[in-house]
């Protein structure tokens, strides 16, 4: 027997039967919420051309995938650190005389050659659903209540969803807080950084109440209300009230303007998503443009292995002990109205240590 | 846009809407029943080191992986082919001291470097269970009429399993009917081309009516009874005649005790899994030695995508369109009780090339 410790790469882990069960039935229960709203499965391969998987959107990086030579096609071939791209390689292409809106869902397993700092998983698997053809403010509301319902769906409390404005310098800098191109970079960085000193040295001074504008969604909208004195930023706040509107109660919502961590890439809304004794986020979204067909589309992931360390409800399960020489039938005809059953198949098993609950007796269970 | 020809490597597909609901809805059926019968679901990584994926199992070649060095541990590392050996591993160490049998299943991605000549996909849903602890007769039971009502679940007809005897030729030379060491395997391989003129030039002619005993099961075995005159074959044939009695009509059986052919590591019996209407097996099983451990352990795969190329009855769908401004509450009821919607999120929308059949008019759903 090999050493635990030596078992399985850093980063890599075995799911057990109790985890498992967890991610398979906060999986099946996201994947009926986006079923229900007209979502339809896609599965594309875990495995493409390395240009497909990082030419499709911005901010897939290379360099972070499992990469290796096809000997067929004698290209190279990456494993998915992302879905994302691959829905959007099917709408662009296989998909691309589909009717608009074009919903489609996905869930599997990606795999990253190196971990980021925060989280040592080198693979995980992605639950999402992308709206593809519009970006618009209702797509926004679509695509943020469906993933809200997803996560209760799942069995996690305390949702709640922060939002961000990623393009917020650029739209600000254009007209109504003009900057110099080499400080439109050094600001949005100071902004990301949340550091003050470090804005005002960047000539970003007037940018400065954007750090504030952060926290409960009422307060902060209003603060950025304020600074909005020109109105440039007006259709973005009459779009993150709608959403917060349709979210309607049903999660805490937040709003960081400046965030842009995770969103370089997104168009004018993104999203992250967090829940109760979840450590860091559940999900996140936004809005965005295909690369390639350029097209709209509003989406978001789930990353179902922190939904299962959530604080979720496990339901108690019942297991029936079928002794040898059972009545087979009185057992199917148990099973088919929910028990779940343990044949006996040698002498000396213990039918508790096996996990169930009852035994077969005649055609009863009798709880053991 | 790229041409199709090029978007995929060779063997690698996406699993478009109509597929990808088939796969998905098989997958489901055939692990519902698998957990209804007390396999439960463990998910090892797609990635692990090629040592410990070849090594837990005979008959998997590293050739046949996907492999690369990791930067962390600056081991290789292999995409699997066959999550068996995982589930073989995780039996023999981390879970070495659950009490047995131990019941697994597992569904999940495989993916080979190369395609066999057969069937040219490179990627491939393996979905199965795993009886650790035991391969005795009525593991086989077990495992075999589990692997039939799984099959049924996933909407297959036509469902037949044809065993075969994977040591026979061991069984036989060593005292019934002798061969010197060479001529051994030499008589395996001519079974196995099924030449009766090689079968005699290999000094195996006492085998010859071996290659009779092959076809419906009840025929099959009776001639298997006359060829084995010592009785060495005597509780095989017991075995095979329970493992029939509990299949009991609810697949077509038969047998061809000298098929060797992907079954050269399996100990005493293995069974291919046939269903109307696909073309090759849908799945395969059998006993086996985890290696290593050298525990005795039965099971079986089943090829998810090969199940839906079955023919398997699709089910009618209905879709809702939800115009702008609908009642939410009433699409939320009406989803509640199964119906799928998409709603309107823009003007120029056609629903009925949405995929819709209904549409919401006030609280109720009107046919299109």
């Amino acid at each position: 027997m090999t050493e635990p410790d030596d078992l399985l790469p850093e980063g890599l882990e075995d799911r057990l039967p109790r985890e498992a069960a967890t991610i398979t039935r906060a999986m099946r229960a996201c994947l009926d919420v986006l079923g229900s709203h007209g979502y339809d499965r896609v599965r594309p391969p875990i495995v493409e051309f390395e240009k497909s998987l990082a030419g499709r959107m911005d901010g897939v990086q290379p360099r972070r995938m499992f990469r290796f030579v096809d000997p067929v096609s004698l290209r190279t071939l990456a494993l998915r650190s992302d879905i994302t791209p691959q829905i959007g390689r099917i709408a662009a292409t296989i998909m691309a005389n589909a009717p608009r809106p074009l919903r489609l869902a996905y869930s599997g397993e990606t795999a990253l050659i190196k971990a980021d700092q925060l989280d040592p998983a080198r693979e995980r698997i992605q639950l999402g659903a992308e709206l593809v053809g519009s970006d618009s403010v209702e797509a926004v509301c679509e695509v943020v209540s469906i993933a809200v319902e997803a996560l209760h769906a799942a069995g996690l409390k305390g949702v709640s969803v922060d939002f961000t404005l990623p393009d917020l310098v650029d739209t600000l800098s254009d007209k109504a807080l003009p900057l110099a191109g080499d400080a439109r970079d050094a600001v949005r960085r100071e902004l990301d950084m949340k550091d003050a000193g470090g804005l005002k040295a960047a000539g970003g001074e007037a940018y400065l109440p954007l750090l504030y504008a952060a926290g409960p969604f009422d307060e902060a909208l209003a603060k950025l209300k304020d600074i909005d004195a020109g109105g440039a930023l007006a259709s973005r706040i009459e779009g993150l009230k709608a959403v917060a509107a349709r979210i309607d109660g049903k999660a805490r919502i937040t709003l960081d303007p400046t965030e842009r961590h995770g969103f370089e890439y997104q168009s004018w809304i993104g999203f992250t998503l967090y829940a109760e004794g979840v450590r860091g986020a559940v999900g996140r979204g936004g809005t965005y443009r295909i690369r390639g067909s350029e097209e709209a589309a509003t989406g978001f992931s789930i990353f179902v292995e922190s939904l299962a360390s959530g604080d979720i409800d496990q339901p108690a399960e019942d297991c029936l002990y079928l002794p040898l020489g059972h009545d087979r039938d009185a057992a199917s005809r148990l099973r088919a109205i929910g028990w779940r059953t343990r044949a006996q198949i040698g002498e000396g098993e213990d039918a508790r240590a096996l996990g169930c609950t009852h035994r077969l007796d005649g055609k009863e269970p009798v709880a053991l």
